[in-house]
Formats: C-alpha cells, sequence, structure tokens
C-alpha cells in the first residue's frame, strides 16, 4: 500500500503528538495505509532539523508554504498557534491536500465559517485534532447509547477543569489577550466537552452562557511590578438543550486548583446512567436499572480488548492506554480518511458546529440571555 | 437542668428521624438541655400511639392543635407535607413556642415569607431542618474556608441527584401536581444545595435557570391504563452569581438512574479545591496548592475526633457517623438555641433566602432570563 | 412487651456505645424488647453518676458486683479493659443473667475457654461486641454467598490497619505490655477480621503466621528520656486455610500511616469476587462473571431499605449509617436473643473459635510452622 | 548518533510491545541511540515477514539464529516462551551482543542461573523485561523514599491479582503443565511484585509460603468431555522478611474475577505510607504524618512533568500515560543500557534474585515452613 506523506507544521506539545501519532499508526494498527514523515516544519529552522532528526522525519523546512507547495506531499497536519489555523488550511485545501488541524479550529468564528466552507468545497480530507473522542471506552460508549442501554438519553453533564492558570502569580501571555488568543476557556477547553457532547448525544441547540475572568490582572514576565488585564475569561458556564430534546450544562475552568485534565462527562437516560472522566481514562462508569434492585450500582468497566482498537496496543485487559495512544488512534483515522475507509470525525462541519456553541455561549455571557446555535 | 418538653408532628421518614435525634441528642453530646419526648401527633391516633410507643414519648394524639396549645410543651418540630408548614409554625410560634421544621420551608413563597416574618417578630426559635449542614466535615470545611485555606473563594460547583423518579413506570402521586407539592427537583433536592452554599459561599444574588420534565405523564396507580400530567420538574439547573462575588452552577435531578443521594459540592478558591460529597459523608478531600509540586494532589480526609463534635459519637477516627447521627446534632443544635447558647442556622430568615432562590430559578425558567434573587 | 433491664459495665468508648445502642434499640428497630437502662457502673462513683446522667440510666454504682447481684437486672453489658472481661462475664452468667461482653473475648486463651464453657452450661445469652458483623451491606453479603452469587468461594483476603500507634513518639501505656493487654495488633484488631471471616468463609483450621514490632521501646509518658519495652506486636500477618477448602491471608497493622479503620475483606468464587471495607461501611462491591463481557465490571453498591434492617434507620437509600447505628442493630440482635427470637452471634462459642486463631497465629509466630487451630 | 541495530524474536504480545517501544523509544524521549530495526523472528515465516512490513523492520527470518550470528545485529530481544530465554539469551551473549529478554526470566531455577552467570561474565548489556518498574511515578516513589518521606520503611504489602483463568471452563492448555511452563502465579505474576519490592524496599531473604491450584481439571480444547490436570498453582502467597528489616505479605491470583491487571503495592514507614496500582498507572498515593493532623489524608498524585520522564510524552499533568508507553521508557533504558549512559535495571542478577524469591516460595508451600532465598 502507497504510503502517506505527511508534512507536519508545529513542533510544540502537538507537533509532537502528530509526530508520534503518525510514526505509530499503521505499525499499531497493523491496518494501512502507513504515513511517511517527510517534512517537519517550524519557523526557526534549527528547531525544525533537529526535531525532525528525533523524530524521524525525512527533511525539515522553516516554511510551511513550501511543504504545502510541495508535490512530493499528501497531507498536511497543523499543530500551530490558534491564529494561523485558517491559512495553513486554506492553503493547504487549495493545493488539493488532505489537512489535520488541532483544536481549538480557530481564533474566530469568521476563520472557522471560512475553513469549514472550504472544506465543503474541497475532496480532500479535513480532520480536526479533538483527540479525546479517539478513545476506545467512548467508542464502547456511543455503542452502548446506539444499543438502547440508556434508553432515551435527556440529560447530559459535563466539565472540563484545569488548574494551569490557578496559580495568581502565573504571569501574563498573549493567551490572555483577546485579540490574539480568542476565547479563553471556552475556546482552549469547553470545546472538549462540546466534541464529546457531539459524539454522544448530539448537537446544542439553544443555550444561556456566563463567562468570568477570576484573575483579572497579571503581572509581565518581563517587566516585575507591571500588570496587564486579562481579555479572557478564566471560567464558563452554559445550560444547554439539544437538538434530540436532551438537557444539560456544560462548564469549564483554568483556574481549579488541583484539576489537571478533568474532563468528565455523565448522561442520564431512562435506563441508566452512564459516566466518564478523562483523568482515568480507561475507566467507562455504567448504572443499568436492571437486574435485582438489592445488587444494582455503577459498574467501572476497564478498558481492554473488547473494546476495539485497544486490542491493537495490548491484547490483555487493564493495562492501560495513554493519552498518546489516542493520537494514534487519531491519527490512523485520519490516515483511513485518506484512502476512503471512513468519514472524518471531528471534521470541519463538526469543527465549526463546536466553534458556533462555544461562541454562542460568549454572546449569551454578554446579553444574558439564552440564544440559538447558528 | 430543665429538660425541653417536646411535640413532634408527623411519623413518617422525618418525624422518626425528629424522634431518634431528640432521643439521643444530649445523652450523645453530654450536653443539655435535653429533650423531654412529650407528645407524638399523627393524624391517625393509632398510629400516633404505637409510634409513640417504640419511640419513647409520653403521650401522643391526633390533633397537632392539642400539642401546640398544651401549656406543658415547650418546643413543636414539624414533620408534615410541606403544605402544612406554615399553618402549624405560625400557631406555634403564636402559642409562644419554640419551632424546628422540616425542609423545605413551605410550599409557596408566599407562605414560607410568612413563616419568616413571623419567626422575626418572636422572640422563640425557629430552626429548619436542612439536615446536611450539620455534618463535622462540613463545620470543619467552614473553619478551613474561614481561614484562608482556599484562598478568596470564586467558584461553587453543586449538584444533588437522585432516582427515586427515574424508573418512568414509578406511578403518579400527588407530589407531582405544582398546587400541593409546589417546585419538584428545585424544591424537594436544590434547596439543599443552597443551604450548603450559605454554609460555605453566602447568598446567591442572581441567577438564570432551566426546567425539565422528563417524564411528562405517569400512570395512575389505581386506574391502569389512565394517565396524569407531571406538573414539576424533573430536572433543574441555575447559573448563579454570589453577593460576594463568586460565581457557580448548580444541578439536581430526580430521575438519575443509580444516585441514591449525590449532594456534591466543589469549591474554588485563590490557593485550593475542597469537595464534599453527601454519599460519603464522613470524608472530605481538599487539594493545597502549597508544599513541593511534584507531590501534590487532593487529600482524603476522614472524619475523627479532630472534627467536633464527631467524638460525641466515637472517639476513634474513620468509625464513621450517619445519617441519624447528622439528624442528632441538629437536634442537640435546636435545644442549645433554646437554652440561648447558640443561633439556629439555617433559621426561618436562612430558609426564606433558600426559598427565595428556589423561586427564582423557577421564575428565569419561564422568563429564559437573569433574575435577581428577592 | 417487658422491658430488659440492664446494667452497663464501664464508661469509655464501648460503655457509651453500649448505652447509646441500647437506648436506640427498639425505638429505631420498632420491634422489641426494649432495654431498661438500669444502672450504670465505673470503679470511679462521680463518672458513673455523671455519665447515668447524661445516658439516661435510672442509677449507678462503682462496685459492678453490686449490679450482676441486684435482682432487679436482667443482663449485664461488659465495657471494661479485657483483663477483667472473664471474671464479670463468669460472676454474670452464674448470676442466671445475661451477658454482652466487648471484644476481644479475654485477655488470655484460658480466660476465654473458661468464659465458654460457661455460657455453654449457662441457659442465658452470652454475645460478644463484634460490632462489625452488625452492618445490613453484610448481612447482605452473605445472602448472596449463601444464594451462590460467588459460586464456590476459595479465597479470604482480609486486613485491618489503623495508625493509632504510627507516631513513633507517641508514649508507652499498659497496653504494649503483654501481661496485661495480651496480644497487640492481633487481639486488638486481627480478631475482627476473624470474625468477618467467620460470618462469611467459616472456620480457619490451619495457619502461618509472623509477628512483629516495629517501635520496639517508647517513650514514658511521666519520666521523659526514659523509655520501656513494646512487648506486643505491631505488625501481625497469617496465611490461613479454611476448614471449608478456602485459602487467604490476613494482615493488621496498628502503625500503618493514614488507616484509620482499613478493615477490608475480598472474598474470591468462582463465579465472582465480593469486596467490603469499614471506612465506607455503606458500600459493598461485587464484581459477577455474567452479562456481556464488554461491559462486567466491579458495581459499587449503596447500602438501602433492601438490606434490611436499613430501613430502620432510614427510607431512603444512599442516606449513609453510622458506627453508633451498627452498635444498635447489635444491641437489638442482644434484645432478640433474650427473647428467644434470634441466637447469639458472635456468641462466646464463636468467640472462643476467634481467640484461638489469633493464638494459633502467636504460637506459629514463635516456632515458624503451620500450625492447627485448637 | 550511530543506531542500534536490533532483532527482536517473537511475534506476540511481547513482540509486538518491543517493536513498537524500540520504534518509539528514541522519538518520545529525544534522546539517544535510537534503535533500528532490522530484522524480526518468528518460526513461521509468514508472520515474520508480515510483522515486519506493519512494525517497520527491514528484514524477518523463521530462523533466530541467523539473526543473532548476523554481524549486522547490535542487540537481540527475547519475546518467546520462557522455556526459550535461555538458549536465546547464552547464544546472543556468546555471540557478543546485547541482550533484552522478557520476563520472567526463565523456564527453570537452573536456567535463570545459567542465564545469570552469563551475563556477568560479558561484557554486554542483559536486561530483563520488568516492564511495570519502568513508570514516573515508580520513579517518583522510589525518590520520595530515598529522600526520607516515609522516614524507615518497615511494611510492604503487595498483590498482583487476574482473572484470566477464573472462568473454570477455560480450557487446558500447556501453560498449566509444570514441566513446560514452569510456576503458575508465581512465574507469570508474583515476579512482577517481587520487581516492585526489589525497586522500592530490597531484597527479599527469608519467606514462607502457600500454593494452591483452585481449579485442579479443566477440560481440553479439542477433546470436548476429556480434561487433564492443572500442575501449577493459581493462587500464591508468602509472608515475607526483607534484607534490610522490613517485612511484609505478597499475594497473586490468576483467577480473581474482576481483577484485569490489579498490581498494587503499599509501603508503610515511619513517616508515611505510600500506595501504588497499576490499574491506575498515572497515580500515586501517598500519606504524610505532617502539617496539621486534622486535614490529614492520602493524597492522590496525578502523574506529570515534574515526575521524568513523564514530559517527554506530553508537557501536561494528567494525561495518562499507557503501557505501551511504559515499554517506551524501557526501551529506551535498554539503548542507553548499550551507550554505557545507564545501568541496567533489572538486570539479570537482578532477574535471579526474583527467580530465587518465587523459587523459594514454591519450595517453602511444599515443606510448609520458612526458607531463606538463595
Amino acid at each position: 500500500m502507497k504510503k502517506i506523506r505527511v508534512a507536519v507544521v508545529g513542533t510544540g506539545f502537538m507537533g509532537k503528538a502528530h509526530a508520534l501519532a503518525l510514526r505509530a499508526a499503521a505499525a499499531a494498527l497493523e491496518d494501512g495505509p502507513a504515513a511517511e514523515l517527510a517534512t517537519l516544519c517550524d519557523l526557526d529552522a534549527g528547531v525544525a532539523r533537529e526535531k525532525a532528526g528525533w523524530w524521524g522525519f525525512a527533511g525539515s523546512t522553516d516554511d510551511w508554504r513550501r511543504a504545502v507547495a510541495d508535490p512530493a506531499i499528501d497531507a498536511v497536519t497543523i499543530a500551530t498557534p490558534n491564529a494561523t489555523h485558517r491559512e495553513i488550511a486554506l492553503a493547504t485545501l487549495a493545493a488539493g491536500k488532505h489537512v489535520w488541524c488541532e483544536k481549538p479550529m480557530a481564533h474566530s468564528l469568521e476563520d472557522a465559517e471560512a475553513m469549514a466552507a472550504a472544506a465543503a468545497s474541497s475532496a480532500r480530507v479535513a480532520l480536526l485534532g479533538y483527540n479525546y473522542v479517539s478513545n476506545p471506552v467512548l467508542f464502547a460508549a456511543r455503542r452502548l447509547i446506539a444499543d438502547g442501554a440508556l434508553g432515551r438519553v435527556f440529560e447530559f453533564r459535563g466539565r472540563f477543569d484545569e488548574d494551569y492558570l490557578a496559580d495568581p502569580a502565573r504571569p501574563w501571555s498573549w493567551r490572555l489577550r483577546r485579540a490574539e488568543a480568542g476565547l479563553g476557556a471556552a475556546g482552549d477547553m469547553l470545546c472538549h466537552l462540546v466534541s464529546l457532547a457531539l459524539l454522544l448525544v448530539g448537537r446544542v441547540e439553544r443555550l444561556t452562557g456566563m463567562m468570568e475572568t477570576v484573575h483579572r490582572r497579571r503581572t509581565l514576565r518581563d517587566r516585575p511590578g507591571e500588570t496587564a488585564a486579562v481579555e479572557n475569561e478564566d471560567v464558563v458556564h452554559a445550560l444547554v438543550r439539544f437538538a434530540g430534546g436532551a438537557t444539560g450544562v456544560m462548564s469549564s475552568s483554568r483556574v481549579a486548583h488541583g484539576r489537571k485534565n478533568l474532563l468528565r462527562v455523565e448522561i442520564h437516560g431512562e435506563r441508566g446512567t452512564l459516566i466518564f472522566d478523562q483523568e482515568r481514562l480507561n475507566e467507562l462508569r455504567l448504572y443499568e436499572a436492571d437486574g435485582p434492585e438489592a445488587t444494582r450500582g455503577f459498574r467501572t468497566i476497564l478498558a481492554g480488548p473488547l473494546h476495539p482498537p485497544y486490542a491493537a496496543f495490548c491484547p490483555a485487559p487493564g493495562h492501560q492506554l495513554g493519552f498518546g495512544d489516542l493520537k494514534t488512534i487519531e491519527a490512523a483515522h485520519f490516515l483511513r480518511c485518506i484512502a476512503g475507509r471512513e468519514a472524518p470525525f471531528v471534521g470541519f462541519a463538526d469543527g465549526l458546529a463546536i466553534e458556533r456553541t462555544i461562541h454562542a455561549i460568549a454572546r449569551s455571557a454578554e446579553t444574558g440571555g439564552w440564544v440559538t446555535v447558528g
């Protein structure tokens, strides 16, 4: 099978995650096509060269446009700051290449709309890097719901909390300026919640939201004693109504001490309840209202080979997949989408739905009323 | 020390809880005054007599007015359906007697206001039965917050879910009719969340709410095949802003399969996070942002003699108090309030604040906008 | 129904527990006979008088022999230091009265044998205060096992750890001298494990044990700078073989930092696994090897009214019983044994089996080989 | 830096784990040398060829001797059935090549001794695949202990339970015959416990053990109705005394329903307690006996970049490593040992200590007494 020649743009947290995942995908899944790590791009040519060496890329460049234009490249993955997503994605699609872009999709709703439009009018794959949806236990959760294990689903409870800005002494950065970074906790974190809701319950139709900046000024890293304003939200909440009739709540904080990656969803249905928590990503908790009532309770289900594609990583249950393995599943999904064997999820159209949801929260937080999602 | 002669009105779940708690209070706390179980009231004279026998009351009656009028009675406790609270409470206060009334305070906001007004113009103790606030680990939580362990508190996350109506086949009852029962999950459950918020964070000032009746009709118990409408909400949510500046979210469901008594609060502050869960009422979880970062984490603190008045029940930590013990602490508090040694919490004025909060949610759920709490 | 007139001997942790439990038993269970708190005994007449006042005893004395001899007393409960159990129990039975004696049964194996012999030749009730066996979820566990939910049971894992002597600076006390206190962690704690094993799996037949004194000397409270030897064990382990064929392990430590009451048992059978943990005494965890394999997992079952006699304390599940409630169930059991309606468990014959087990561990720890339990 | 040319022998669970880990090691750790996947060996040439394709090996063979003899190969990894470990390892060392051999080390104590002797007289790296010791949180645990966070360590509690043979209907296999497979739960599982004890507490000096075969006969897969004897143990226990003075207990079962990978250790010291559980491999629980007593409790520490080399996989805490990531850390360790930059752990000499421990348990289980470990 012909390898897919990939350029990765960006060498930070997500650039490396893309590189390692593309490297491992076909080997782990034993299913093709495989990726060929063709070019690694970073604005700093030295960094690009060094990382390309470690990660196993054939070449490197400090100009992503060169990679996009290169006829030897089939696909481009984007792991750069949000504000650049639109330009790189549009150029990639325009060049007739497949694109895998990290979340959040874009820096503004306009950008996201432009990207979705470009993807819609292209025959290429356009995938977003919502990595948490690529979890075997969430695939199992979706099947359980589809098979009626919960009966009619009517309630979604979601939260995603971290503490990376919890320390009030953490200095100011460009990520806290709305013009450059866009939304705060909503753009960085709550969007993940919406992606899980999309996977398990469907689209949000109406909502009312609230945003709060807890630590309103932070000190400048380079100018001790001086501070700058934090322009985007530390905490965001929304009450939501789904198109399918369910209701729910979503909350996200980037200032919640002790929370490292607390992406947790709980779904209530007529016949049972299901819980997932990213800090224990190999577990699913399920309550089914059947069997003798005296011994009912939440079951903690451990991920195992009965939850595909877990077995690609380990044939024994309880051995635990990691964050990188989920990214590998996502990379394999990208490659199979390119081969025409799967349909992208979270695709750019889904991504736009997510962006519309979080921007609707921002709109509602300003006006104070319920709003309809785009 | 003179005993307080008490009449208990009602012989259901809460009537028994009052009786056992009053019986145990001074003996457990070794602190007076003690209660004398004078009269037990039930509309059914036979039930009143039988239960009075088991629970140790000196007498019984089928007419609570007789008990209220009896000069040998010092205090009356109310454990009857909500719609009767106002009448009994007003009569008790008018008779110059102390009153301990189960939550929810009243069946309507008007009733609650009348009760609070009567209490305000009386010199008697008027206490509400919000039992969950009488927990040694919550007393410890309040002290921790007051002592600054969390720094400035800015976020409250609360939920209270049960599944007593989760089964769609559970038949209709009068509790589902708004005229008789008032609010649904808000009136029965979310009010507890507000009581915990009151204890730990303060009063809610503004909010926006959502209510949903998931199972809209239920079968009539006596007429198979026929159904009646469910008039109050199964699920309620609110986004809230506290007077002190904190924000937060409160959710409650009576149709959440697997949840038996999931009253859970989580409080975020500048220096740490605190979690309490009523299904594990002897535990407090605390994250403090100090010490070496590599070994930080949530601590699970087990209730023990260092958390007064735990030691009154057991001198050894980890031995676990129960629901009844919390009620005993509440009864002792009532008796000490009567003796002038403590100030009632949750008193009728606090209770009115709680009622105003849940009725504001109902109002907001109708209008769809933010509302100010009374 | 005639009340049972009870004298309680001892006013410490367990004396109070007996008093409160006897006071509450018939009222909570609504089932007779009730106890009449006749006399409270303490060597210090003032303490006896004061506590009698708080706890509701009709009288008090500084001489337990007077209570035992008093024809107005039907039953005596013993909550005194271990070394006195034999004398008081034998006197009580000799006086033709029922006895409820706290665990551990006795200070030596000889004492336990004498007590069991006296009980065997008496027509009176002789019960031991192994409080943890009186838990509704353990009654449920026993029924599950009896009903075959686990299939053939073949493995018992038990541990009971606390940290009351974990601090090396905790001063020396008479409890650490073998002549006065007998065994250490085995006598105080591991005996509870054996009582749970007795309830759920049966009698231990053969075993090999190990004992260790971790902190070998402790400072004298009154003579700073001086130390005395710790003569009994801080830690004890045993590998065991049950009469019914199961194998297992039991461990106990009184120097395990962070453990407050970690009495935990896990039972493996051909069809499933069951776990109980006293620090979360309202929960049972059960794994059943049936249903679709992809959704199997341990269920956390919350105590509720389906687990008798939970409903006597609360009609709603998940509300949590406490240590005192278990003691109340035990007191009610004592009273019903006296009324001839139940058979005592843990009775003196069972208690002797427990004592023989822990003393066999001590014997094995000295000889280093497997020993047969008396 | 020159790449290390590696041959992997075996294509099962562990063969794939080695391949993926070697493939990822230098890329993830960004630290050399890197491995070159030179040759994959399997007795079935077709399987070898197909897997070599997926996993990225340059070549394949059905004869491991060819790979061992090939001068273009620097190192050989062994992921074949236990009975073949000795022969391949000795041949590899004899050929002057480095060896990484999966656990258990060998099929018999004699084999293990021969392998350790060969490694001792060789200048090559000889590493064993005890994958669980390569966990960032266990590295952190070891540092905590070394730094005195627990004070003197005196107690080790270990268990490793799975349920892969819990179903009595699971058919007989060669793994249940002592001549072919050697020990049962001790050889397959308890050895991991010993490896963790070695990492954290040191060597076991004396022990007494018990072994039990719970399901004594199993049906033959190919001959329905016929059964064969299970010759090795389903369950194993040992009481142990470490060379450093600590005591403890180790248990392992392969028939414990619901347990998938329950490798759990708990270590008690004078100043605190530490717990690790492989089913939640990104968590460490730590109790430290300092700070205000009223807020002490076990802390749940989530793995993060402060626990090297976690950051190589992800710069954000709480994102979870997986089983494969631990294997990658182990592979990187192997490569760095070859480069002379680290000393192998678990090396063949350590492995022999582990083998001696589990064989001492077997010896003790037969004789019934305490035995000294080799």
